[in-house]
């Protein structure tokens, strides 16, 4: 589901594992913010579903080692932690695909306060194009590659048919997108230096059921 | 993103990140599966986007090894993985919430030929209840529970706004329902016997980001 093409190349890399953990340690300290000014590594398990062990070896990877008996100071650790996920810059993303899960994925809350500026939306069908998703227009995806520097696009997310999509991550490669979340049920292949990650709904499923299938 | 509660009570479990990967082998399996018999696992490496000793690995722990020189049976290993999945039952699914994000469930394409039969979906608003989305008449969340055995719903999906979330997930679990899949921008709660995933789309974001910052 999830393909990493860069974790070599990477300079002080944290495992691939952690990184995955690290916006749930950042959702509760942040949720936690406004009350209290310190956490211990429990707290942080509790409130993240993770245990206090992993919580304490992620965070050290960080740099971040709590005060015995005390913990950690909440605002230092969200901002170390922003900072590590590279999300105190603002990233502008872009949907290819205006149907139902792209339409989904404009309206989905919580991109915009973590960091993420839903900035372009794109279709090729001449019923969607120029028709608006709350503050977007939806835009034809030949004008994409013109579009990305001046909106400032970073990210790229592939909400379009399986039958589309290679041809529309190549398009997002080609014009300099490093960063792409596919929700098209296809693969996308390996290009050095570009990150792709997957969301495989059936695979999600496979995985419920397996676990099904053992209680 | 991830809580699975019952990994530890389970008998003769894979690791958790094994049993994530068992459902793209199955996907290249069921690729190929009409034109060769045999594989090695360097195919199945590259046509899964993991590396050939982690496929190795993984297979080994489901008792499954190649023939030296030779590799895998096609047929036999996709079938030992189906059945590890537990995807040779059919399961029903369910999903509550019928917005964007649960019509685009409800129409994604590539459920059934995994074992997932979508039997029913459910909102709240009267607007929505009643409506067609493909062949099912989207039903009022009251009657999940009586529907739940009728209609042999063994997975729910929770494609409602965070606020109404825990109150599905609750339903769900005391109707009986041991796996979710929770879109819902929110944590549901541990409880024991019950699988929980979460797609929390901003954490991908987050993900793609801290390789966009390391690259």
């Amino acid at each position: 589901m999830i393909a990493i093409s860069n974790v070599s190349s990477v300079p002080r890399s944290l495992p691939t594992a952690s990184v995955a953990r690290l916006p749930r340690y950042l959702r509760y300290l942040d949720q936690v913010a406004g009350s209290i000014d310190v956490v211990s590594s429990e707290e942080i398990a509790d409130g993240s579903g993770v245990s206090a062990v992993q919580v304490r070896k992620d965070l050290s990877f960080l740099g971040a080692s709590g005060t015995r008996g005390v913990g950690y100071d909440v605002a230092t650790l969200a901002e170390r932690i922003a900072k590590a996920l590279g999300v105190l810059t603002q990233h502008g993303v872009a949907i290819v695909g205006a149907g139902n899960l792209g339409t989904a994925l404009a309206n989905y809350q919580g991109f915009a306060s973590r960091g993420f500026d839903m900035v372009a939306i794109y279709d090729v069908s001449k019923r969607s194009v120029g028709k608006k998703i709350g503050d977007l227009a939806i835009r034809h995806f030949d004008q994409f590659p013109e579009d990305a520097a001046e909106f400032g696009i970073s990210i790229g997310m592939i909400a379009t048919p399986a039958e589309a999509a290679r041809d529309v991550a190549m398009v997002m490669i080609e014009t300099g997108i490093r960063a792409i979340l596919n929700f098209a049920p296809v693969e996308i292949p390996l290009v050095d230096g570009v990150t792709v990650r997957r969301v495989d709904l059936a695979t999600e499923l496979q995985i419920l059921s397996y676990h099904l299938a053992q209680s």
